[in-house]
């Protein structure tokens, strides 16, 4: 038979086992933190309908969807049946609105859901582009209205994770919509358009600098006076460096439109709220240049950074918005949430040596010096496994060196060996292959011994 | 603006919160039994390449694949282009075997992986058939030889599995493909076409009955003595009551081809040491009916059953095979594997009434009394989180009847009320919505009371 040539396709991310462990210690990590915050899980179909999925979205994002369709349907489509009746989600928002409006009766609200599943978009292949990807995202949705104290309570999950996730020093990034908006009409720029698309040249200013913002804005397309363009300029570099300069440098924004009253009356509360949820001002700052791409947010967003390594870019974005599934139902939900896009941050991490291959989650290979003592070596292991240790045994037999170097390669820190003089004296041997060392250990005091190595193994890695 | 109708397609299951944790918990029940056993994880992407994953497969489940276009690739193939490059996988085994193709030389061997992810099908629509559904999957992958030995551990895991699960009383059936050929052999059925056919039917026998068979193998398209047949009949019948009742039941076949032998040999060895596994001889038995309608098994067959229900069909099912990547590398890959079909348990089971909607993940609600005592609660919460308590606070305040009534709503068991008189007092008090009941407890001792009852209530539910 002609060989096919096993392959993936570009764009996606296939780890190696032992880089699939420490990927989803990083997925269990946010999902702890999520829990513990009191969010529910919820889980999505990978595929919605066509129609459905892609109410909102225009341009871009429509050119970037998978359609999916079985033999059948396929079979029809090629007589010119047009756009297929299935899609990938290329979000979890959009899932998130859908299920909301579809079950919005069985909910409660405020609803707090975490949901931590791949998304799919037909990106062109390029390194560190994705089309398959982790999204991790927490939302807050309530009926009606949501108190803005929501969030005040998202960076305080922001930190709890990143703090757990322990990949460096970070900075949780916080800007205000409506303070955006209301300082650009206070400049005169009253018209709604004309601000979003200064917001959009605002945020290049990291990558493009401050000289081709100046001559942007004062450039044919906006044609706004040099001291105009200077005070959007200052403005949007300014960042605070604890809670008391955040509160000066909003006061120092003087008075001015509702909209700038509110967003300032709203970033105070949520500022100092981040406090009282225990966030170190240490790790939170106001920054006035971040504004977040999409027209969605109308609030509080929301961006992360590692302070070492800034060309990582955001590692967890989000904000608030007005109305979640205002395409699927006529009750009004607010909201506020924030996502880690987990498969790039991982892919990143890696990149840059912060994160290495992890310990294999087998903790002990039970070795085979005699194949007619199989029996004691399962009892062994799964006395072991009953104390939740997990353990692999080696049931193919061979040579003891040769299982030792399997044990190395695999990851596995822990070899025991049970030979004829361990049975005869009630020991086992125990091999600790990271320390090259080995010890002797009474069978009755085998559990405890190997709970005390693993507890510090798991402190040392 | 008009509404598009918020909906999901048929074929797929989507739970409620409470819902899906129950369903979360049986995958990490799963998961947890097959890491204690020494699995790792793996995780691959949900497209394949069209050739890649359909190299073996035809007929049935071609037609049911899924195929998946980017937008690009939509215009492409509307001009003619045949069949789509990308499809959804419709098992894990067969991204298992191109897995194991691919990183051949970055895995160590036998490779033992968990995989648990969600699988695509384009069944027709009906009742308790899923399009969309998780399989959690184990297999041993040897290179070039696996001892028989690992068809013993895998009902070790399942039997681990099961019982955590505690879903009700389950026996693990196991056959050999090798004694079922060698059978036929001896009854003068040499061609092993004719022996898949009969197995097909022998596969039907708890569906259609005894005397379907018999006048199944009777007629024209078998042509079989009636003696034969009875045989056949007589031999399908065959189950144990014991391990040594199982060695009687194995030599009571006689002598006979050396497929039979080698099953046989296979049989014993394997039926003793799932006893040395640790798994009561109540909970495995020889089943000579299973066989398993995919040809791929060459060895050892599984099937489990739940006692009580023997309708709900098999719930755990595998077996080994010789060859697992034939397709893609010229490496043999001889294997043995098990597989969850997870959605469609949890479906069952939860029409069955065995499986009920789940206590919330989150453990507390810290109630709001008085809006000026936020810094207060949301300190408390902090504290409860940090000991793990996964602790939920109300931000929008109202009343605290309303408050109550959503904590009981959303499955939250322990609702925590902080007033003027508590904070007073140095207290808290606990209301057990469960229980109806509710005490004060001195602020310091909360942490260790809250873990006492929530203990209990683990093991209450």
């Amino acid at each position: 038979m002609a060989l096919t040539q096993a392959r993936t396709m570009p764009g996606v991310l296939e780890l190696l086992p032992l880089d699939q462990i420490a990927f989803q210690r990083m997925l269990d990590v946010i999902r702890r933190n999520y829990e513990r915050f009191g969010f529910l899980p919820v889980e999505t179909p990978v595929m919605e309908f066509s129609d459905v999925l892609l109410t909102k979205t225009g341009g871009e994002t429509e050119r970037q969807v998978y359609f999916v369709q079985s033999t059948g349907a396929l079979a029809n489509a090629e007589k010119g049946e047009g756009v297929p009746e299935l899609a990938l989600r290329f979000d979890l928002t959009v899932p998130l609105a859908r299920y909301v409006a579809e079950h919005e009766h069985d909910l409660s609200f405020p609803f707090r859901r975490y949901q931590m599943q791949r998304v799919y978009r037909g990106e062109r292949a390029q390194r560190g582009r994705f089309r398959e990807f982790y999204q991790c995202d927490i939302d807050v949705i309530g009926k009606d209205s949501l108190s803005v104290r929501y969030d005040a309570e998202l960076p305080a999950v922001i930190y709890s994770v990143f703090r757990e996730l322990d990949i460096g020093a970070f900075t949780i990034q916080i800007n205000n919509r409506k303070l955006i908006r209301g300082f650009y009409e206070s400049l005169g720029i009253l018209d709604g358009e004309m601000q979003t698309l200064v917001l959009r040249e605002v945020d290049k200013l990291d990558k493009r600098g401050a000289d081709y913002l100046r001559e942007t804005l004062t450039g044919p397309q906006f044609g706004l006076s040099a001291e105009t363009a200077q005070k959007i300029l200052d403005f949007s570099q300014g960042r605070s460096t604890s809670l008391q300069d955040a509160f000066d440098k909003l006061d120092a924004l003087g008075s001015g439109s509702a909209a700038l009253e509110e967003g300032r009356a709203e970033l105070k509360e949520v500022l100092s709220m981040i406090r009282d949820f225990g966030v170190p001002e240490s790790h939170y700052m106001l920054n006035f240049s971040i504004a977040r791409g999409l027209d969605y947010y109308t609030g509080t967003v929301y961006e992360t950074t590692l302070n070492d390594y800034p060309q990582i870019g955001s590692i967890c974005s989000g904000g608030r918005y007005e109305n979640l599934a205002g395409q699927y139902t006529k009750s009004k939900l607010p909201g506020v949430g924030i996502s880690i896009g987990l498969t790039r941050l991982y892919w990143q991490l890696r990149d840059a040596g912060l994160i290495g291959t992890a310990r294999s989650t087998v903790d002990v290979l039970v070795t085979q010096m005699d194949p007619a003592q199989l029996p004691a070596y399962l009892a062994l292991a799964g006395e072991l496994r009953g104390a939740g240790i997990a353990t692999e045994v080696v049931l193919d037999g061979g040579k003891l060196g040769k299982q030792f170097k399997y044990a190395d390669r695999a990851g596995i820190r822990f070899v025991i060996v049970l030979g004829e003089d361990e049975l005869a004296k009630g020991v086992v041997t125990v091999k600790d292959l990271r320390r090259e060392d080995q010890f002797e250990v009474a069978r009755a005091d085998l559990i405890k011994t190997l709970r005390v190595e693993l507890a510090q193994a798991e402190v040392g890695t």
